[in-house]
C-alpha cells in the first residue's frame, strides 16, 4: 500500500457556500485517495513518507469540462466574430487541418503542456472529425498522466465539406474509438461528442445516443449557446418544442453521463429536465464575451441543483486557467445582477472555486475535493511572491491567489496521488 | 544629439479604426523623440546607433490612467462588496497605513517593480492624505525613470477619523506639494486629487480648484462609479443639477486638464459637459465588474469624441496589466451590446489598443503613439512562445499578445529613448 502524507496549508470546497481550511496540517493519503486530515500526527503514522509543503497551499486540482482541442492554434485569433460566423470563417478551416496528424502531434503536445502548466488535472476535450487525431491526442494524454474525457467530434451537416462526415463512417469510427479506448487507461475515456444540433442529422444523433447506451459512455456537446443558434434549431426540429429536447429524444441528454457547454438561454421547461437528468452545465464565461453571447444565469442553475462546472472552451476563451476563469465567473455573474437581473444574486470566491474543482470534478466521480475517498488530485501554491503567507487567513490567500495569482504560483501537481512531471 | 534607430514589427494605433504596422522596419529617432519610420536606411543614418529587435513586436509603452498605491497590498482582497461599504471596510483601513513611510516604502517599491514588469511606462496615480508618503512615492517614481501623475489624495467628510483632514492643512499640503514638486521632474509630476465628491466639503474643492488654476496644475476624481454614490451626491449638493457639476462649480472639471474614473451613470447634460470641458473618463473594466458597479459605455464617450483611456483601478481592479484591461474592455463592450443596450455597438481590438496607449498618453502630451514628434516610450515584445511569428500578420500577433500573451513577453521598456532598468 502506497502511504503518503502532504503537508502543508490545506484548503477546498466539500460544499459551494464555503472554504474548508486546514492551516499547517496533514493530508493523509492511501494509495492514491485521500484518507483524512490530521492538524497533528500520531505515531501510527511513522511508516508513511511526508512531503513537506510548509506554508504552501495545497488545493484540489482544477478541473477543465469544455475546450476544443484542434482550436488551440486559434487561441486569440477572430474574436470579432459571433458564433456561426465565427465558426464558418475562423474555426472550421483550422479544424480542418486535424486530418494531418503531424500538424495534430505537434498543436496537441503544446495543449497538453500548458493544461498541465496552468494546473488543469482533468479535462473534458472536443478533438475534431479525424479518427487518427483523435486517437493521438487520447495516446498523448494517456502518457502526460493526466485524467480526460476526450470526444472524437461528430458532424454530418451544415459545415465546410472537408469537415462533413458520412453518417454510417461517424458512428464506426466513434464505436471503433470506444471499444479501443474504454478500459484502455484509467485515467482518459471516451466521451461521445455531437458537435451540436445544427452539425449533426437525426440518424446521427440516433446512432450516437445507442452507442451511448450500449456501452454506457458519456456525451458533451452545445446547449443555447447564442440566439441565432437557438432559432436555427427550432427552424431545423419544428415539432420539438425546444433546443434539449432534440438531444433528449435521441438518448444524448443525461440518459448516460452528459455535459452541455454554454446554456445560456434554456427555457424554464428545458431547466427543469437538466435537473432531472442530472446533466451537466459547462460555463465558459471568456467565450461567451469573445463571442458576444452574454451570460449563463448560473445561479438559477445552483438553485434547481443542477450540475455546473467550468470550461475555458478554447478557442472561443481565450484563456486555459481555471483560477482567471474563476475570477471572471465571480465578475460575470456581478454584471448578470447589475445590469440584467437583479434577482440573480452574484456568486462568491467559495462558488467559483466548487465550481472549478468539485463542481466539474463530480463529473469524474470522486474528484476536486479532500474528502474521505477522494482522488488525491491536488497541486501546491507557492503564493508568497502575492502575499505575506503568515499574515493573512487561507480564505484571503485562497482569493488573492484566484484574482492575481498565475501559473507561475503552481509549483508541483499530484494525480492520483502521484507526481505529475511536465510533459514532453 | 542622440539618434538611435530601432529595428523591428513597429505597432501602433495613430487613430483608433485600425492598427498602423510596419513589418521589419525602422523607427528612427532624435533626443528621445520619434522621427519616421522607414522601410530601407538610406546612407545619412550611418551615425546612428541601432536597436535591433528583428522579429520582436515594438509597440507604445502602455498607459495606466487610475489607481491607488496605498491599495495595493489589497489587491485581490475583499471584492464581496460595493463601492461604500468596500471603502469603509477594505480600502479606508489600509489607507490609513501610509501615515507610516517605512510601511509606504515596502508597499510603493513593489507596486512601481510590478508597473515596470506590466509594461506600464505612464501612470496616473492616486497616493493617501499623507503628505511625506506621497512626497516618497513621487522621489521613488523619479528614481525610477518612468512617467507619472501623482497626487496626495485630499478628503475632509465622510470617512474614518485617521484619514479626515483639516481643511486648511489639506489645502496647504497640497500646495507645498505642487510648488516642490512642479518642476523637479520632466517625468513625474503632480496632480490635484480630491478623493471624490462625497469625501470632500465644498471649502476643500473650493480651494483645490483654486490650486488648479494658480499653478496650472492637472485634477484626477472619481465620477458617477455606482448608483448608491450617485444618489448620494444628490443628497449632499441638491442644489446642483448632477454629480458633475459640484466639480464643474468648483473648476475641478476640465478649467485644467482632469481625469474622472469610472463614469458609468452619467447624464446627457454630464456627457455634454465632459465634451465641451474635454474631461477625460478612465474606463477601469474589472474595477467595475469586482465592485458590481456596471460597465462604462464607452462607445457613447468615442461617439461624442470625449478623450478615454484606461485604468487598472488597484486595488477595485485585480489586475495592474493594461493587455488584460484591454482583453477585458473589448469583452464588457461586447457585455453591454448582447445584455443591456443594442445601440451601442462592441470596441474592437484596435480601439482598445488606442485607448490603452495613444488615447490614454495624451493626458501626458505626445505620449502612445509613434507618429513624428512622439515621445519615444515603447516596449519590445517576444511572442515567440504564443505564436508563429513568421505566419501570422502583424495585426494577428498584437492581438494573441493583447488576449493570450503576459509581462513576461515584455522583454525591454523604454521612455523618451532611454532603458528602463528593473527598479529596485
Amino acid at each position: 500500500m502506497k502511504k503518503v502524507i502532504f503537508k502543508g496549508d490545506i484548503v477546498f470546497t466539500p460544499t459551494k457556500d464555503k472554504f474548508q481550511v486546514h492551516k499547517d496540517s496533514y493530508l493523509i493519503s492511501e494509495n492514491g485517495k485521500v484518507v483524512k486530515i490530521l492538524k497533528q500526527l500520531g505515531n501510527e503514522y511513522n511508516d508513511y513518507s511526508i512531503k513537506d509543503f510548509t506554508d504552501k497551499l495545497i488545493i484540489p486540482g482544477f478541473i477543465d469540462l469544455h475546450l476544443h482541442a484542434p482550436q488551440y492554434n486559434n487561441i486569440g485569433l477572430g474574436l470579432d466574430k459571433e458564433l456561426i460566423p465565427w465558426l464558418n470563417t475562423c474555426t472550421f478551416p483550422e479544424e480542418a487541418k486535424f486530418y494531418n496528424v503531424e500538424y495534430a502531434k505537434k498543436t496537441y503536445k503544446q495543449l497538453i503542456r500548458d493544461l498541465w502548466r496552468y494546473g488543469t488535472t482533468s479535462a473534458v476535450i472536443y478533438s475534431s472529425i479525424h479518427k487518427d487525431s483523435t486517437k493521438l491526442l487520447m495516446d498523448l494524454f494517456i502518457d502526460s498522466n493526466m485524467r480526460g474525457y476526450i470526444g472524437k467530434v461528430n458532424m454530418n451537416r451544415n459545415a465546410i465539406p472537408e469537415l462533413l462526415e458520412d453518417t454510417k463512417i461517424s458512428i464506426e469510427e466513434t464505436e471503433e474509438i470506444i471499444f479501443e479506448y474504454k478500459d484502455k487507461s484509467s485515467l482518459v475515456k471516451p466521451i461521445i461528442t455531437p458537435r451540436f444540433v445544427p452539425s449533426c442529422t437525426e440518424e446521427l444523433m440516433e446512432g450516437l445516443g445507442q452507442l451511448a447506451l450500449k456501452y454506457d459512455i458519456p456525451v458533451q456537446s452545445h446547449l443555447s449557446e447564442n440566439m441565432s443558434e437557438v432559432k436555427w434549431v427550432k427552424e431545423l426540429h419544428p415539432g420539438l418544442p425546444n433546443y434539449s429536447s432534440v438531444y433528449n429524444q435521441y438518448n444524448l441528454f443525461g440518459q448516460t453521463k452528459t455535459i452541455m457547454a454554454h446554456c445560456i438561454y434554456n427555457t424554464e421547461d428545458e431547466l427543469e429536465l437538466m435537473a432531472k437528468n442530472q446533466v451537466y452545465a459547462a460555463h465558459c464565461v471568456y467565450s461567451n464575451y469573445n463571442l458576444s453571447s452574454g451570460i449563463m444565469p448560473v445561479r438559477e442553475f445552483l438553485d434547481r441543483e443542477i450540475p455546473v462546472g467550468l470550461g475555458s472552451d478554447i478557442s472561443g476563451g481565450n484563456s486555459l486557467s481555471i483560477p482567471s476563469i474563476m475570477c471572471g465567473t465571480v465578475q460575470a455573474s456581478k454584471i448578470k445582477w447589475i445590469e440584467t437581473n437583479k434577482r440573480l444574486k452574484p456568486l462568491t470566491s467559495s462558488e467559483v472555486f466548487y465550481l472549478g474543482t468539485k463542481g466539474g470534478g463530480s463529473f469524474f466521480g470522486n474528484v476536486g475535493s479532500f474528502e474521505k475517498g477522494y482522488e488525491l488530485d491536488c497541486l501546491i501554491i507557492d503564493d508568497s511572491n502575492i502575499c505575506d503567507v503568515d499574515k493573512l487567513t487561507l480564505q484571503d490567500r485562497i482569493q488573492k491567489f484566484i484574482y492575481t495569482g498565475d501559473d507561475r504560483n503552481i509549483i508541483e501537481r499530484y494525480i492520483h496521488g502521484e507526481k505529475v512531471h511536465k510533459p514532453l
